[in-house]
């Protein structure tokens, strides 16, 4: 089928899920979970030869993202399974008024409809997202990279099964089967048929999405966060959140990116900070982090003199820079000036720079004396999430099921007229 | 000052309305009241230099929309002063998690930002737009339209006089000075500064928003609304509910433009509602109402055979398209083949009609027995609105106060790592 088949399959399709109720959406995801138990030997050949075709051409990070097991199939089961205890965000009232002309508005929480989603390698965001899409009341059409498109096909042909034993279309989850842009286009462009597109990937994805989307779409992920400490810190609490927020995964996006310290400080806390994430770590065998520093904080410890764009980028990466800033309100401009608005912390005991801190950063979440690592669907006690929104449209920084519906007004009357 | 400078200005400005508490903003707001009735000789010159230019140039209701006098300048200052006493939006925290670390989630509602606003003639909606993005916490940029330009600019003149006199910085509330579609065009594009655009108009104007925006934009206003008669309706109630939403207000969005009739009884209704529309309206001296019939409605009544686009035209005018349906899935199923998601009414006396029209009708607003013309920010009790959202992301139906702030969440720990 085209892009646009499927997506007009979908819309078609979505009717049933809209009329199917808690109990028939949960069972729906345990026969998924279990289809795709079933359809293992399937699933891991499709991956075996994705992962033939990758070899040598994607980076061996990227092709340990694309590698399936039977471990990581059995995790993509229990990640559905998972959903079923969570609530179901369709149907709740979310206010009800009664106005003195006796009309009862209930404002009611639905499906969005039909959302779309662009991704990239890794094959357990097919079963994932399509999951996640399922309990929220709303159909999911797929579009991954091409790496795992037999992956995906596999995994999304079983969940298609599990949808069929519960007798739902199996039009409701679909991947799209052109992998060239075109089809990432349509659907960034088909008005009236994606309610909600969710790009989740790389700054490359996201911007080309806020440059083509015309759909509704809510933009993910980029994360130059910041940690902010300042002259009244506890600084062995500040060296361990850096330490934290940097080093124990710095290939997420709510890893840290960009240190401030303030001037009062700093002479005391650089070295310190140089100590624990260059040289104890280097003398534990880890890689040490790469620390790039701005003219004055180059003049209190060594380490790569900051280039233009490093206090702008991404690194993705065990590399931190440094900059030494004049107090809170210089470092929540420097924030204001560089930020993605995802997450930054700021280490005080100060209760004023505290407040002004939480106040005055623009970022979907703001830390206090914590690592910015917390920004996470279960760590926020979502239960699941479906990325990280880094817009203030509709959905801001984890998003889970609820992220995941509208609301529409439900008028009760007896014949009122205006 | 050029459309980027505004912008930059805006940004520049906002933090100072951050900080802003309750007191500070409702004391702007007063002050900018009372700076619209002092500078009242000032506005009805600018307005009268406005109408003296468009004279000829624009139809007599768009100029008697250009309009202002005493009381129209009177009721802006109004408008602006019953904003005082509505709840403050920002600074809520609207859910509170503590987690098993001791760490404690709260998402909290806060300001956008910058809002830009591209609105066509009417100078009431420069001072309405901005004493609500001013009480939501947001600068406020306008692009209003040329007709206007001499009227707004005295308005907002007059309101950042109220701003300085709190003290508070005029580039809070900033109109666009090149009225060109350059300066729409700019707007819509500035990624990074206009944190949400809402354009309040026309379909030519939404669909220019559809296609050119880059920035966060909420669509407005276009209505295809519905009105269902079931079989088992009551017909005076539904005849009232019709002639209500037709005829009470035909220019404006949440106006019928579209009856649905189920065939079990469209040979008794029809005949009465072309009595109600067209014979009882006529015999009053009142504008009858051109009934376009579908093919089976024709068969009944006479009128204008209805033509290929005219169950998906916003008539804003006394047409009503008609047509004979099935039943409630037909009319449920037409809805969502030619709705632009609005407003949709049903009326009927049976239980299971009504929960599933209310279920399937995918709309901002869905009327069980009552006119459609209720969707208003007034009339749900939201005490004011920026226009009627026609989307699912963020806002659906009338927003107020609350719909044009965002959420971000502030974690509050002490020294927890991940």
């Amino acid at each position: 089928m085209t892009t646009m088949e499927i997506l007009r399959a979908a819309r078609a399709a979505w009717p049933a899920l809209q009329d199917a109720d808690t109990a028939k959406k949960n069972a729906a995801l345990d026969a998924m979970a279990a289809a795709l138990l079933a359809q293992e030997a399937e699933i891991l050949a499709a991956n075996a030869a994705d992962m033939e075709a990758a070899k040598g051409r994607i980076s061996p990070v990227m092709l340990d993202r694309l590698r399936l097991t039977p471990e990581r199939v059995a995790g993509m089961a229990e990640g559905i399974r998972q959903l079923i205890a969570l609530p179901d965000p369709v149907g709740a009232v979310v206010t009800r008024t009664v106005r003195p002309n006796g009309l009862v508005i209930e404002k009611t929480r639905v499906a969005m409809g039909v959302i779309a989603i662009i991704y990239e390698s890794r094959p357990n965001v097919t079963s994932d997202a399509a999951a996640l899409a399922l309990k929220a009341g709303s159909a999911c059409v797929l579009r991954g990279g091409k790496e795992a498109f037999r992956s995906a096909n596999a995994i999304v042909s079983a969940m298609q099964k599990g949808l069929e034993r519960v007798g739902l279309p199996a039009a409701l989850v679909q991947l799209v089967q052109d992998t060239t842009r075109q089809s990432a286009t349509e659907l960034m462009t088909a008005v009236g048929l994606v309610d909600l597109l969710i790009p989740r990937g790389g700054a490359g994805l996201i911007r080309t999405c806020t440059e083509n989307a015309r759909v509704p779409c809510i933009q993910t992920g980029t994360g130059i966060c910041h940690v902010y400490v300042d002259a009244a810190a506890d600084q062995d609490m500040a060296l361990d959140i850096i330490d934290n927020a940097k080093t124990s995964r710095p290939s997420v996006c709510n890893a840290e990116e960009v240190l401030l310290v303030h001037e009062a400080v700093a002479a005391e806390f650089l070295p310190k900070l140089r100590r624990r994430l260059v040289d104890d770590r280097a003398a534990k065998g880890l890689t040490p982090v790469e620390l790039r520093l701005d003219a004055r904080a180059a003049e209190i410890i060594p380490g790569t003199p900051a280039g233009e764009r490093d206090f702008d980028t991404e690194f993705l990466d065990y590399i931190l820079a440094v900059a030494v800033v004049k107090d809170a309100d210089a470092a929540i401009r420097h924030i204001a000036a560089h930020s993605t608005g995802h997450s930054e912390a700021v280490v005080s005991r100060d209760p004023a720079v505290l407040e002004r801190f939480a106040r005055s950063v623009d970022s979907a979440a703001v830390y206090l004396n914590c690592s910015t690592r917390f920004t996470d669907g279960g760590e926020f006690g979502l239960g699941c999430e479906m990325g990280i929104s880094t817009q203030k449209l509709h959905a801001r920084g984890p998003m889970g099921l609820e992220e995941l519906t509208t609301c529409k007004y439900v008028v009760k009357g007896d014949g009122q007229v205006r």
